[in-house]
Parts: C-alpha cells; sequence; structure tokens
C-alpha cells in the first residue's frame, strides 16, 4: 500500500472516532512512520492519536517526533503522562529531547522524574555539545570478571530486554574499570561453565567521554563496530554509542561541512522549521566578511583606471571569467583537500606531495584552459594578438596560484586548529580574485606597454 | 603504547626475521591496524608479512587493504595461497576487490574458487554499480516458515560463525520469499517450543537489488536498523546489507556530492593514488563548460563600453563585490537545498514555501548589505550619491536574485531526475553573475541618465 493511501486511511479512523480500529492500524505500522503522520496533524488531534497509542509504543513514536511537536506535546499532557512516557524511554533519548526544549519546560519534565533518573539527566546534560558522553546510553549489557558464560546468559535473559543492545557484552571488574568484551554470537556457543575473562576480547577500542562525536565516529567506522564502549578518565565504564546513532553523527558532520564550505553558520535546526530571521542572521557576517575582503579587490582595480579606460574593452571584459575560473579551481581543491582531511585521508604532513601533485595537474588545465581562451578571445572578440596574450598567460597564471592557495588555506587551517571547512570557495575565491587582478594588471601594463 | 611505537617494533621483528615473535605481536593488533601497516611495506616485505600472519586473520586483513596492495599482493602468491584466501574472505569483500582489478588477475582469481562461488561471484558482477545487489552480502542467517525457536538456535549455534551477523534471523517460505524476521535477543528469552512463525516480526523493512546505494542508506537511516534484507523482484531473500557497509555508503555518497557540488566528476579514487593526468581530466570538462558561459557576462560588459569609460570607475571596481556576494547568496541557499533533499527534508512540492521564506530571508539579508555597501561606497571610495545608490540598489536586486536562482536551479534539477549536486556554488555563480551585471548595468544606465 502506497504511504499516500495509508496516511488517507489514518486521517478517515481518526476523524470519524473510531478509536479501537485506529489503534490497531497505528500497531501494523512502524514509531519512524507513525511519528511522521503526528507531524501532519494539528496539536489537538496530535494530542487525541498519541493517547489513542498503545501505552508501550508511545515512547518509541515520541522519540522520532520533531522537537516542535515534542515540545507542543509535552505542554499539553498531565504531569503522570509525563512521568510514564520518560519511564518507557532510554535515557539518552530522554536527554537529547531535554537539550532542545526551553527551561520551564526541562524543569516541568525533571520534577516527574524519580531522584535517580533526575541525577543522570542532570549528569548526562553537563557533558559538552556534541561529546561522546552527550550521545551515549547507560542502557548496554555489562558483566563482571569471573562470571560464566551461564550466568552472563541468565542475566540477558533477565534484564537484557531493556538494553538498547545486548549483542556486545563489556566486562568489568569490581572497580567498573572496562577490562574486555565478549560478543553474545560468541557467547551462544560456549559451554556454560566457561569463565568469560578466558574468551573475552581484551583488545576493545573504546571513547572517553569528552571525545568529540567526529572521532568517535572515525572509530566506529575504522574498525566496522556496531557498538562502542565509552569510559571516563579513569577507564570506568559509563556508557555505550550504537551504529544508528553514529550514521546520524556521520550526516551531521557532513551536513555541518556543507554548510561551512557554503559561508553558512551552521545550525541544527530544519529548513523549514526556522525562521527567515535566524537563516538572515545565519548567513549575514560571513557575507559581510567577504564583502569587506572584496573591498581590496575594488581598490586594485581602482588603481588601474588609466589602464581599463584607454585599452581594449575586453580586457574590462575578461575580468568576471578570470575571477571565476580562477574561484573554482581554487574551490576544487580545497574541496578535495578538506574532504580528504574529514575522512582522516590526508594530513597536513602530506603538504609537499599534494602541492607538487596540484602543480602538475595545474599546468595541465592551465595549458587547456588558456589555449582555449587564447583562440576565443582572438577571434570571437576580435581583440588583437597582444591582449589575448595577455589575457591568457594571466590565466594560465591565475590557475597555478588559485591551485596552490585552495591547497594550502585548508592545511594551514587543520595546523592551527581551525575547521579546514572554513576555507573553502567563498573565501578562496575572493583571495584568489585579488591576486589574480592583480596578476592580471601587472601583466596587461608590462606587456601593452602601458602605465 | 603509540602507534609509531608499535609500527617501530614490528619493523624491528620483520627486518631481524624472528617471525614467531613477529606472528604473536600481530595477533594482539586488529585488522584494520595490521592492514594500515602492510601499506608501509615494500612488496617483498609486504609478501614476508602476509605470508606470517596466522591464517585466520589473513583474509580479514586482505580485504582492508587498498586495492594497490591486493593487486600486487595477488600477483605475487600462488594459486593455493589465492584459493584458502578467497574461502576464508566474506563474498562482498571479494566481489569489491574483484571489481577494482584488471581483468587477467580477475581471470587468474576465479580460476582458483570452486564452481559454485565462481557462479555466485560472477551473478554478483552482473548488478549495477552502487546497487543494493552490489553490496550485499550472501553471508546472513535464514530460518524457514514452522521451525521452532530451539531448530533456529541449534541452527545458529552450527552455522552462525560463518555469518557475518546472526542478530536478525531472516524468515523465508519454501519458495525463499522473506516473510519476516526475528531478533536474536527475542529469540533467546522464547520458550524452545515456539514456532518462529507466531513471533517473528512481519513488517519487514526490505530493498530490492536494483536499489541504488543511497536509498538504502535512507531507509537504514529512517529505521535506524543494524542491517537490511535484499529481495529480488520476486520479493525472494537474497542477501543483507550491515550497518557497517551503509556507513562507508553514507560517507562515499557525501564525498560525491562534494565532489559534484566543486564542479569536480566524482571520482572513487583516493587523492594520493590518483595521477595528475586523472586529476587534471576530472577538472577540465566543469571549467571548460563554465568558461563557456562566462562568455556571455564578457560580452554583457563589451557592450556597455561607453557607460564603463565614461563614468567613475567606482562603477567598474564595483564589479568583482557584486559577482562575488551574488555567488555566495545563491550558493548558500543552493546548498542548504540540495544538502534537504539529499537527506530527504525537502521535496520539490516545498518550492513554493521555499521561495517564499527565501524572499524574505533576501529582503532581510539584501537590506543590511546595501546599507553597509552605500555608506562605504559614499564615504569610503569617496563616489557620489548617485553612483552609491546604483551600485547599493543593484547589489540589493542581486541579492533577490541570487537566492532564487540558488532556490530554484535544484529544485529543478531533482524534477527533471538530475542530480541537485551539480547546481551548486559553480554553476551558480555564473549564472549569477550574468544576472546581476545585466541589472547593474541597466540600473546604472538609467539612474546616471547616459547610454
Amino acid at each position: 500500500m502506497e504511504w499516500s493511501q495509508i496516511m488517507e486511511r489514518l486521517h478517515k479512523l481518526l476523524d470519524s472516532g473510531r478509536h479501537g480500529e485506529l489503534r490497531g492500524a497505528l500497531m501494523m505500522l512502524s514509531p519512524v512512520d507513525i511519528a511522521q503522520f503526528l507531524e501532519t496533524l494539528d496539536p489537538e488531534k496530535m494530542l487525541l492519536l498519541f493517547r489513542v497509542l498503545p501505552k508501550d509504543m508511545s515512547a518509541d513514536v515520541f522519540s522520532y517526533m520533531t522537537s516542535e511537536s515534542k515540545q507542543s506535546l509535552i505542554e499539553s499532557i498531565g504531569d503522570n503522562e509525563i512521568r510514564s512516557l520518560i519511564n518507557e524511554m532510554f535515557l539518552d533519548d530522554t536527554v537529547d529531547f531535554l537539550e532542545e526544549l526551553p527551561a520551564g519546560v526541562v524543569k516541568r519534565v525533571l520534577q516527574n522524574t524519580d531522584a535517580q533518573t533526575r541525577d543522570l539527566i542532570n549528569q548526562f546534560l553537563q557533558y559538552p555539545e556534541n561529546s561522546a558522553g552527550s550521545i551515549m546510553t547507560i542502557e548496554y549489557m555489562e558483566a563482571r570478571a569471573g562470571m560464566t558464560a551461564g550466568q552472563v546468559m541468565a542475566d540477558i535473559r533477565r534484564v537484557g530486554f531493556d538494553k538498547e543492545t545486548i549483542y556486545t557484552i563489556y566486562v568489568i571488574d569490581e572497580g567498573r574499570h572496562l577490562k574486555g568484551s565478549v560478543a553474545l554470537r560468541k557467547l551462544i556457543l560456549y559451554n556454560e561453565s566457561v569463565v568469560i575473562d578466558s574468551v573475552m576480547e581484551t583488545n576493545v577500542a573504546s571513547v572517553t567521554t569528552t571525545d568529540d562525536q567526529e572521532k568517535v565516529a572515525g572509530v566506529v567506522r575504522r574498525y566496522d563496530l556496531m557498538a562502542i564502549p565509552v569510559v571516563d578518565k579513569e577507564n570506568r565504564l559509563v556508557g555505550i554509542i550504537t551504529a544508528d546513532d553514529i550514521m546520524d553523527v556521520i550526516q551531521e558532520e557532513n551536513t555541518e561541512d556543507f554548510e561551512k564550505m557554503a559561508a553558512l553558520t551552521p545550525s541544527e535546526d530544519s529548513y523549514l522549521h526556522t525562521s527567515p530571521w535566524k537563516l538572515a542572521i545565519n548567513r549575514i557576517p560571513w557575507l559581510i566578511l567577504l564583502s569587506i575582503v572584496a573591498i581590496f579587490t575594488g581598490m586594485i582595480i581602482t588603481s588601474y583606471e588609466d589602464l581599463l579606460k584607454n585599452v581594449d574593452i575586453v580586457l574590462t571584459a575578461c575580468i568576471p571569467m578570470l575571477m571565476d575560473t580562477g574561484g573554482n579551481c581554487g574551490a576544487q581543491v580545497s574541496t578535495l583537500i578538506i574532504r580528504g582531511l574529514a575522512l582522516n585521508e590526508l594530513q597536513p604532513k602530506d603538504i609537499f606531495r599534494i602541492l607538487w601533485k596540484e602543480f602538475r595537474v595545474a599546468l595541465l588545465v592551465g595549458a587547456v584552459l588558456s589555449v582555449f581562451t587564447l583562440l576565443r578571445v582572438r577571434f570571437i572578440n576580435g581583440a588583437d594578438w597582444p591582449v589575448s596574450l595577455v589575457v591568457a598567460l594571466s590565466l594560465y597564471l591565475t590557475v597555478i596560484i588559485a591551485k596552490a592557495i585552495g591547497c594550502c588555506l585548508p592545511l594551514l587551517a587543520k595546523r592551527v586548529r581551525l575547521d579546514p571547512a572554513l576555507m573553502a570557495s567563498p573565501l578562496i575565491t575572493t583571495i584568489v580574485d585579488a591576486a589574480s587582478l592583480t596578476l592580471y594588471f601587472s601583466i596587461a601594463t608590462s606587456m601593452l606597454k602601458l602605465g
């Protein structure tokens, strides 16, 4: 059945007030889909449908809703409902959701959780944003060193249902220090009396609570893990992060890079739910900064007033082509470098290898483009040979300079611990503009015997 | 111990020929790290170390090596070694690796596999590139409808070790049609005599062999899955794709988008291993295309020769600022839209909502930028009020037009089934240039009473 048909039928059941049937229909759907359906409803109907949901599904559905809907729902349900919702949710989902709420609403939610959960939540809320601690879950399966395989299996059967994953069991000592891990797939093969210490993997990759989520994603991807344990500074196990959360981290980090590379202030809000004011504020700072840099480009042109007013207009007409090509060449190489650095495929120490490679690429690309441009300016625009040569030569040098700038700036940024993504096309374009115009006019002045 | 220290000790053991100790040391490391160490060796030592590896680790290490090293290794080992390597490897890793080899080497590898594996490999090699079929694994755990929980558990204990994941068991009927799935975490809780049909999840998200990997990643991420089953056109189960492979797909697709958005022809080769020739070829087509588009911008300037030669040079000096700002504004919005489309957060049908929102953003951003520019041109560059007004007004309109173009082009591309990422800053910049210069000169001509 098509999704649009499903939506239609749900709407019909909702409007006709047949709540039993509606509940039955909802039980056939995944929490993700129900959450998506909820987003299409007005607050009143959303509340109604949420209350019709089977109790064991509501926490799951809730965790997939947008933060706006979560807030509107929390503001309209009673204290008892809040309490049972928080009890059912995984702690990491609760923390994610609280981080997005205004302080007053957070207070009301916290008042409705038991003391122990409240302490845990408060602890979580103190981890730095985007750190391993802030995205981990505490619902993992642990075993004490010295337990037998049979004891661990019995434990899993008893409490495993409330854990986010039971497929890796983490082994700790009396001081809660992480000692090793056992995969469930191996555990089920062992004799019940085997002591887990003797079969556990002791070489376990882990991260600490303060590690950045980007680093965590890198480790998980490198070792193809399904989950990674999180330890505190004393190597005590405090949580795990599962692969599904890592996928979201990867997409989030990529989106951030895309935004920075387009001169946007990264924002975690969804586009359609952000006000024009806020969008404008995210865009203005970089635009102002870049237009200040462009003042220099303007000053370069002003200082060559005589040249531009007395020579073939083709010289002026080629400014946009020169600027655009320089910007594009710079953007091509800076994008490759930024991406290589983000994926750990390139290191700042590779700078000379990269520069040498880019220099050869620039010679080739520049040759093709400048021959093309020489013929174009001479025969299509009808300029004379000297002017055509000035344009072609400037273009060749622009390509080389653009590649060098596009290559060095991201690597330099990485060296001084700035995000290389900031050194993307907008900034590079502006810098290359200034460099290429200076070159262009100097070449024109000396070759055309002016000035 | 630091990674550099580990490398140093391994080098020492390798040089001194103490193979027993070397093997012991390697057994302490993960296959990923060993593969990374191998990459630093010359072919002869690489082969030596590979032969020292414990047999059960070599296939794993091999699958993490770069394709260049895989090829050099395959070319230097004997037929027997090839045979045991292929037997130990997961089929999807074998296929990935064969796809990167020259035909002659592929033939030699295929000659050394048994008939059944060869057929399977050939079938895999026929799936379109980047399709679900080409990245799936056939080492999954299946159960026939009608089996009991006890029978399934016995099966897992017997053959589970060779499967890529056993945490979800897929239930099929006699015709191999996918009927449902059971999570191992639930299976271990059931009484041995329970028939799995009665407890399986019947609402299983699946993909077909020809689905694009980007779509697969979208489904897995949407439903937070650890693995997704792959079926053929008749809904027969043929394989699964696990979360660790999906993470690589996500990064690959993001890299492709970054490259397209920077006017690069996407390439799956690593930067440092690609020759300057190949890099140049990946970059020239777009640069030529864009410089052809820039010819029009040049023609616009040429046709306003009188204006530019007779009025304040500031008019010319502001061309770069106007072009850069237009390009940046267009890039900002097109990036947001391209990203929103890629993550399925925006749909082409949202076009009017987006346009209306961007129009309001443009009014705000344009107001701030043009007031800033008006004052700057008047008081810093010392132009008179009419010229300053021409620049400021053109800038305002440029911002609005740039936002509109940056908004419409990616959505249009999506409509006509082109990749929206192609409509990124380089193309948008060039188009916005032409539009903004036309505006600029028209406004100048009419306001300054010239022409």
